[in-house]
C-alpha cells in the first residue's frame, strides 16, 4: 500500500512538473510573439491553453482520488493539497500567458507595445520567462535555492509594472488610447504572473522546510 | 464520530457565508467610495482586507484537519475540496474589491473613472454588489435558482467591460493617460469578480446537483 502511495505521489509531481513546462512554454511564446508581432505563434498559444485546463483537471482528480484511497494524514495529505493549490497557480499562469498572446493577436499586424515602452517589455518578458523556468527547476529538483531566484524575478516584475504605469504618465507620452489600455492589461498580466510564481514557490518551500511542526503534531 | 463531523461540516459551511458576506461588504463599500470619492470609505475596505485573509486561513486548515482526522470519502470530500476552493475565489474577490477602494484613494479628491465612464462604472458595481449577495444567498440556502442570477450578473459584467473598453477608443473620448489606465485596471478587476462569483457558483452547484456519479463510483 505504501509503495503505490509513494508511486502514486511521484506521479502527481510528474505531472505538476509537465504543467509548469507547458506554462515556461506558453509565456516564451507568448512574448516573442507580443515582441515580434508573430500572429501565428500568439495563435498557437492561445489554442494550447486548454492542453493546460485538461492537466489540472487531471491532477485534481488524482489529489482526490489519492485522499480517498490512501487516507494520508500530516506532511503526506499537505503535500496533496498544496497540489492542488500548485495546479490552479500553474493553470492561472496559463490563462496570463494567453492574455499575453491575444494582446498580440489583436494588434497584428502592428504592436500590443505603445513606442518608449518597448524595453518595460522586453525585461518583463526575461523575468517572467525566467521565472516560469525556475518554478520547472523547483518543482523537479526541490532545491531551494531556487525559490529566492523567483522572488528576485517577482521583484522585477513588480519594479517594471511600476515604471511601464509611470511611463505612462510621464511629459511626452503620446501613445493613443487603444495603446495606454493594451500597456495597461499587459504590465498587469506580467505582474500577476509573477505573484503566481511566487506562489508555488511559497508551497514547495513550505513542504521541503516541514515548517509545519505544529501542524504535523494537530493531524 | 458521524454526529461531530456533521457539527464540523457546519462550521466550515457557515466559514464560507461569513466570507461571502465580508465579500459582499468589500465590494459594495469599495464601489461606493471610487463612485463618491469617498476616501475614508476607501481606506476602510483596504484595512479590512486582512480580516478575509484571516478567514481564508481558519477555512483552510479547518479543512486540512477534516479529511486528516475523519477521513472522508465520495461526497463529503468532494464538499471539504469545493470548500478549499471557495474560501481561495471569495480571499480573491476581496483582493479585487481591495483593488477598486485602492484606485479611489489614489484618485482622491479626484474621481478614477473618466468622463463618459460613469453610467458603466455604476453599472458595474451594481452588478458586481448583486452577485456577491446571490454568492451569500447560494451558500445560505443552497437554492441552485440563485445560480442563474450569477450567471447573468457575470454576464452584464462582460457586457459592461467591453463598452467600458469600446468607450476609450470611441470619437470624442478625451481621458487623459492617468483616466485611461484607472478604467482599464478597474473593468477588469470587476470583470474577474464575476468570473470568480461564477466559479463559486459552479462548485456549489456541482455538490448540490450531485453531478458527480461517476466520480462517485470510483473513490
Amino acid at each position: 500500500m505504501r509503495t503505490l502511495f509513494t508511486a502514486e505521489m511521484s506521479e502527481l509531481a510528474d505531472d505538476l512538473v509537465t504543467m509548469s513546462r507547458h506554462v515556461e512554454s506558453a509565456i516564451t511564446r507568448a512574448s516573442e510573439a507580443l515582441l515580434t508581432q508573430n500572429v501565428e505563434l500568439a495563435q498557437a498559444v492561445i489554442a494550447d491553453d486548454a492542453k493546460l485546463d485538461d492537466l489540472e483537471e487531471t491532477v485534481d482528480e488524482r489529489c482526490v482520488l489519492l485522499i480517498a484511497q490512501q487516507q494520508p494524514v500530516g506532511l503526506d495529505l499537505r503535500s496533496i493539497i498544496a497540489s492542488l493549490r500548485i495546479s490552479a497557480s500553474l493553470e492561472r499562469m496559463g490563462d496570463l500567458s494567453q492574455h499575453v498572446a491575444e494582446a498580440a493577436r489583436r494588434a497584428y499586424p502592428g504592436s500590443a507595445i505603445p513606442a518608449g515602452h518597448e524595453e518595460i517589455v522586453a525585461g518583463m518578458a526575461e523575468a517572467a520567462r525566467k521565472a516560469a523556468g525556475e518554478v520547472v527547476e523547483l518543482l523537479e529538483t526541490r532545491d531551494l535555492n531556487v525559490a529566492a531566484g523567483i522572488v528576485a524575478d517577482d521583484d522585477t516584475l513588480d519594479k517594471l509594472h511600476g515604471e511601464a504605469y509611470k511611463a505612462l504618465l510621464a511629459d511626452g507620452y503620446s501613445g493613443t488610447a487603444q495603446e495606454t489600455l493594451d500597456i495597461s492589461l499587459l504590465a498587469r498580466y506580467f505582474e500577476r504572473f509573477g505573484d503566481h510564481a511566487v506562489g508555488v514557490s511559497r508551497r514547495i518551500v513550505y513542504l521541503v522546510t516541514g515548517d509545519h511542526t505544529g501542524d504535523e503534531a494537530r493531524i
